[in-house]
């Protein structure tokens, strides 16, 4: 998430009542997830894992539970509970302000869209030229859609992060992380009937120019997927996934989350990805391997029972 | 489903043909699933195998198709056809008559609670305070949301359940079974986009406080979701399942129905669950074992070339 | 599909640019898949593989990149670009023309047929008698729908095939097949929430009378599925399949494209069906094998730690 414009780290340590170290006098651009961050970003770590991942990535400011070592230049904004922090920002910079009409004023529309009946398009939304945008589509605040971009109907653009803090006190419940991220679908994507695309938490979903997915298709957020893919029905990928261009994916094929599917890979209908896969190759079963070598286990597998009957005589 | 009050039984007999047995001054209070049936309750029971379980279970008025013995202060009401009967008692006391408004004027909305454009809520829906229901959102007759709840974009509650007698007089087809059951979704409850749950035959399905689902879930009727559970996305459940408190459903998991999923099970994604299972364990597979049983028999799998090899000699 | 009249081949070939060979009189009555294609008939062919069923089938007429021998009373329309030439019909006779009304003047509606509110139906579609449209349901142009037809809440009818041609010019790129054809639901057939059924590119994806599909069930392009079947929740089947009459797909069934499923076979949950299988059987697996022959394979694969021991010796 882009600020309108550039915040004073001190506003900021003041909104959440954080304790500021080393300089004070900075500008906050942005927030962004750790694996995304750039110079001026804001950034939030509350587990000592990743503390050193995160104070040494390109973010400027970091909020943490914990003073530590920094290097020169930046700031860390010390509070207890970094993810209420995290919420605080949000609510603070970008509230929930729901548009309650169908299209909202705050929102363009390229020349030669055609926009159908029954079509939601929330606050500060571009759309670009030439798009067809079916019956009942939802396109939610901020996202931004390019030119010749097809949204067969029901689909929805920019619905929350499925991502929640786990709450341990007294039961177990969770609580939301408010999303702040945005969809960006580039030119020439064309996406199926009641698809859902979820917006980033802090950063963007992207849909790389070109890409086609076919109905029923799940998309998580933060999750970035480069040029001229194919995805066939019901396809689900989970957030922060990278997936490369030309990659194809058939139906059913389950994607975990913060991996990556390496360029020009094909993935056969109902496998799983739980790991980075290499590009280039064929892959099928779930968890997914080369493609030829699951085939060939499915033949070791019907052989089990002569070699039973040799090991153990008559079966 | 409740009758608005309590009907005399002889109206109910009066009105489906049946010929009454036992306690003829009793007063129905509701209709319900055999394995929810409480007193004052009517149920149905067609077949031989299911005579004894339905007469012996709380309910107190049992429309059945054949005379049987029955316990003191029970009512039996014969019919040739149960399940038309059944049918008959629906269309009377709670037809299908749509709101053709797009919120209905016998719906009652929270303090608080946004509902954003192009949603629909039918007749006699209750919606809690502070929820947000995005764009495109059903929610049909006589659901309930508690508070604190949100439904993101496209998601459908209360739409018929799945459930069919089969005919096989000359071929075979299938009759609806109409539902008059319900939706009950209670606080802190957040659902993902696109996500489907159906009502209750008779019953209720039931979403347990503070549990969270990701987009394009299904959910069948009359399935019971614990308190606190994550689904992530297109979980499918079928009806007339019961989800324990606390479990954890990773993408792509089926769920078959009338079976248990324990306290804090957690099923890894794209498994299929067949049978009950036990909580506070983790499983993977389809059909779902142990995950680490499961694990260690992909290793096993591998194995069989080399002693393939032993057994026979060379490849 | 069927042109509104039929036209002069010769117009079409003005159209397209292609030099005629054959009969030059004849009259044009449609476009069509070629597993389908009738006398009258145009059916286009760009790869050598399929020169000779394409011009050996029903079709009358054929738009072919070379010049090929062919059977009296056909004619051949020769052109570079097959697929183009396609589209340039396409695009000519069944421009893209979408109604802005929620329920289009060129549509019919039967009696006694309730639409409820939200619902968009698209040009020219016909809706039988005795239907239920429930809310934010999508009909796109040309589908029809037959009597005593339950659309649940959220389902579109007729979005676009995911057909595209592959481009391998400076980088791999796709280029969508426009559809033209339709969707045809017969009489009491029942469809679930947030179903999506594809039209057909050039022919009719067709759902047989009596058959009842759950919720987020995907059907392809010019799939033809039988009389009263049974769909569950979150299956999804490819293009240009043929399901016969009485087949049952548990939930989450995969079924790729352009097979057969034989009459009466069953197929239980989350299996993957990936070429034809006869009907009259039970199917399980992914790819599906005879259910019972895949349970034993289960029962083998534990039999392998043992068959290790006796080999290896000790584990």
């Amino acid at each position: 998430m882009r600020f309108d414009k550039p915040i004073p780290v001190t506003t900021i340590a003041q909104l959440i009542g954080a304790r500021l170290a080393g300089n004070i006098n900075g500008q906050v651009t942005g927030i962004n997830e750790l694996h995304k961050v750039e110079e001026g970003d804001l950034a939030f770590v509350d587990h000592p894992k990743y503390y050193d991942t995160c104070i040494n990535s390109a973010a400027t400011f970091i909020i943490i539970n914990k003073e530590a070592g920094f290097p020169e230049g930046k700031a860390l904004l010390i509070v207890d509970e970094p993810f209420e922090a995290y919420l605080k920002i949000v609510n603070h910079y970008r509230p929930f302000n729901p548009s309650m009409k169908m299209i909202s004023d705050t929102s363009s529309v390229g020349e030669g869209t055609v926009i159908m009946p029954n079509v939601y398009i929330g606050n500060h939304v571009q759309v670009g030229k030439n798009c067809i945008i079916h019956p009942n589509v939802t396109i939610m605040d901020y996202c931004v859609i390019g030119d010749n971009v097809i949204l067969q109907a029901g689909t929805v653009i920019g619905s929350d992060a499925f991502y929640y803090n786990k709450k341990t006190s007294r039961d177990i419940h969770y609580k939301k992380m408010n999303s702040c991220g945005r969809v960006v679908i580039e030119d020439s994507v064309e996406i199926g009937a009641n698809c859902t695309i979820d917006r980033g938490v802090s950063g963007e979903t992207i849909i790389g120019a070109g890409t086609k997915m076919d109905n029923l298709v799940h998309i998580g957020h933060d999750t970035v997927v480069g040029k001229n893919c194919l995805f066939a029905g019901q396809v689900g990928i989970a957030g922060a996934t990278t997936i490369e261009d030309n990659v194809i994916l058939w139906g059913q094929v389950g994607v975990s989350k913060t991996l990556t599917i390496g360029k020009d890979a094909v993935v056969y209908a109902q496998s799983g990805v739980k790991d980075s896969i290499a590009g280039g190759k064929v892959y099928f079963g779930s968890p997914v391997e080369d493609a030829k070598e699951k085939m060939k286990e499915f033949v070791w597998i019907k052989r089990i029972p002569l070699l039973w009957e040799k090991v153990m005589g008559r079966k």
